[in-house]
C-alpha cells in the first residue's frame, strides 16, 4: 500500500521527510519513481498522471495539493474514487497573507506607485479613506470566511457573494446570480475566490465590470480562467477599473509578451499567493487515509455534480 | 484670534470646512491668507514659514500637521511656545494600513516579483513560513506599539526596540544603543518608526546592516535622513539585504535619476504611508486648543530635549 506524489518536487521532499517520521509503516514515494503501479493506493497531485485508473489499477483515493481541483478531468476518474481537496490551515494562513497585502495594496495606491517609480515621479494621489472603500470578496468557503474575518481589523465595509447562503458577522451577504450585480455596485475592490467550474469560467468579463463603480479595482486569487483577460485589459485603459492584483494567469506559465506582463494597470505574481505548507498538509492526508480506512465521511470531499 | 494652516492646500479646504462647521466663533485661515499677523494664535503647520516669531508676535502654540517634527527647527521657536505633534488615530490608522502592506510585501517576496514581472518571468521563490520570519520594529511608540498588535494576527514572531523601555504582551522588547546588535540579530524584516532626531539620524546604515541575518529586509517609514542611501544600495547588491521598501526619502521629492528610483530590489512610495486624517485631527487640535485655554497638559506636545 503506497502514497505516491506528483507535484512541486522541493515541497516533495519535505513530504517524504514527514512521511518517514510520522507513518513509518506506509510507503510514500515521489514521482516518477512509482515503484510497483498495483500497490499505489493513494496518489496526491497537482497534475494527475493520464489514465490514473488504468495506471494505477488499486487506486483508492486522490488528494489534490492545492485548494482547487479544477486542474483534473474529474470524468476521468472513475466514480468510486474519491477526489479530495487540501483543506489544511497552512494554505488558509498563506492565502490570508497575500490576499490581504493584495487589497491593502490595492486600496493604498500601489500599483500606480509602482507606475510612478518606473517614471520617476513623486506624486501624491487622491486619498480614499478606509471606511469609504467596500471590499466584496466573490466565493465564501474557507478562504473567503478567513479573509474577511482578516480584513475587519483594517475597517473596510465588507461585502461577500456566493452561490449559497451564509451568514457572516459584519458581512453584508449576496445570494446566487440575481443578487450579483446588487452585490458588484457597491464592490470597490472584488475579490475572487470562486472555485474554477462551467459556471464560473469567464466569470469575471465586461458585464460583470460594467456593474462595479467606476475604476474599481480587482483581485484575482481564484483561477486563470475566471478572467477575459481581454476584458480586463479594456477596462483598464478605459477606466472601468483602476487597477489590476493577479496571481492567477492563463496559462500558467504566462507567456512572455502577453500584455498583462507590461500593463501598467496590472500587477502579476506567479501563481504564489498560497501553498500548501508540508508540515500541515501531511497531518492533514494522513488524517484522512486513516478515516478513509475506517468509512468514515472524508473533509474536503469534492462534490462531482458541484466542481468543487 | 486666528488659526493659521500651512500645510497640504487639498486637505485644508476640508480642514477649513470643518473648523467652519465644529467651531464657527473660531477664525481659520488658509496660508498664505494669513489676514491681520498679530491675530494668529495658533499655527498647524507641515514646513513652518520663517522667522515665526517675528512673523506672528502673539503667536501662543505651534501644531505639526504630521506624526514627526523633525522639520521644524525648534531652536527658532521660542522656549514659550509648545510645539504640539498630530496624535489623532487617523494618521495611526493608516499608518498601520501601508506598514502592514509593506511587511507583508516583503514578507511575501512582492519586490522581487515586481522586479520579475519587469523581466516577464513566471519563477516560483522558496517560502519561508511566517513563524520563521522574524519581525522587528525600531520605535515603540503610539505607531510602533499599534504596528506590533496588528501584525500579531499573521503569527509573524515579534520583535521591539526602544531607546526607553517598553512591555508590550507577545514582543520581545529591546532597549538602549547596547542591546541594538542582539535585536538585529534576530530581526529578517527590520521597521524603523522612529523619531528623527540627531541621535537616529543616519542609524540605518552598514555597521547596522551588518548586524542583520544576511538577506534580510528593510521597511523605512520613519524619515529619509534616518538611512544612508549609498550604505542601502551597497547592501542590496552584495546581498547583506535583499529588498527595501521605502515612503520616505532625502531629500523629497526624489530627484530624477537617484539610484532609489531605479534599483530592483526597492519598492519606493512618495511619503504617503500616512497622512492626518482632517476629520480626526481637527477634532485633536480642537481638544489640544481647548486644554490650552484651560492651562492643562498637552497631548503630544514635544520634549525639546528629546527632539519629540
Amino acid at each position: 500500500m503506497t502514497v505516491l506524489y506528483k507535484a512541486n518536487m522541493v515541497r516533495g521532499a519535505e513530504w517524504a521527510r514527514l512521511f518517514a517520521e510520522r507513518a513509518p509503516d506506509l510507503p510514500f514515494r515521489l514521482w516518477p519513481d512509482i515503484g510497483d503501479p498495483t500497490e499505489v493506493r493513494y496518489l496526491v497531485a497537482w497534475m494527475p498522471p493520464d489514465d490514473i485508473a488504468k495506471s494505477f489499477p488499486n487506486l483508492e483515493l486522490v488528494f489534490s495539493v492545492g485548494a482547487g481541483v479544477d486542474q483534473f478531468d474529474i470524468t476521468k476518474l472513475p466514480p468510486h474514487i474519491p477526489l479530495v481537496r487540501m483543506l489544511e490551515p497552512g494554505i488558509t494562513e498563506r492565502m490570508l497573507e497575500y490576499a490581504s497585502m493584495a487589497v491593502l495594496a490595492l486600496h493604498r495606491d500601489l500599483v500606480h506607485f509602482i507606475a510612478q517609480q518606473r517614471e520617476q515621479v513623486w506624486r501624491e494621489l487622491p486619498v480614499t479613506q478606509t471606511g469609504e472603500r467596500r471590499v466584496g470578496v466573490m466565493g465564501l468557503g474557507l478562504l473567503g470566511q478567513a479573509l474577511l474575518g482578516r480584513l475587519k481589523s483594517f475597517g473596510f465595509p465588507l461585502l461577500g457573494w456566493n452561490r449559497s447562503p451564509r451568514s457572516i458577522a459584519g458581512v453584508t451577504c449576496f445570494v446566487g446570480a440575481g443578487a450579483l450585480p446588487d452585490f458588484l455596485g457597491q464592490t470597490d475592490i472584488l475579490v475572487c475566490l470562486l472555485p474554477l467550474t462551467s459556471e464560473t469560467r469567464g466569470i469575471l468579463n465586461a458585464n460583470l465590470f460594467a456593474h462595479l463603480p467606476r475604476g474599481a479595482r480587482l483581485l484575482n486569487v481564484g483561477r486563470g480562467g475566471h478572467l477575459v483577460g481581454a476584458d480586463l485589459i479594456a477596462a483598464l485603459d478605459s477606466g472601468v477599473l483602476s487597477a489590476a492584483v493577479l496571481d492567477v494567469a492563463e496559462p500558467e506559465p504566462l507567456p512572455a509578451g502577453h500584455p498583462f506582463w507590461s500593463h501598467p494597470r496590472i500587477l502579476l505574481t506567479p501563481h504564489i499567493a498560497s501553498t500548501t505548507k508540508p508540515e500541515t498538509a501531511v497531518e492533514f492526508v494522513l488524517d484522512v487515509i486513516a478515516r478513509h480506512r475506517r468509512g468514515e465521511a472524508l473533509p474536503g470531499r469534492v462534490d462531482r455534480d458541484r466542481g468543487y
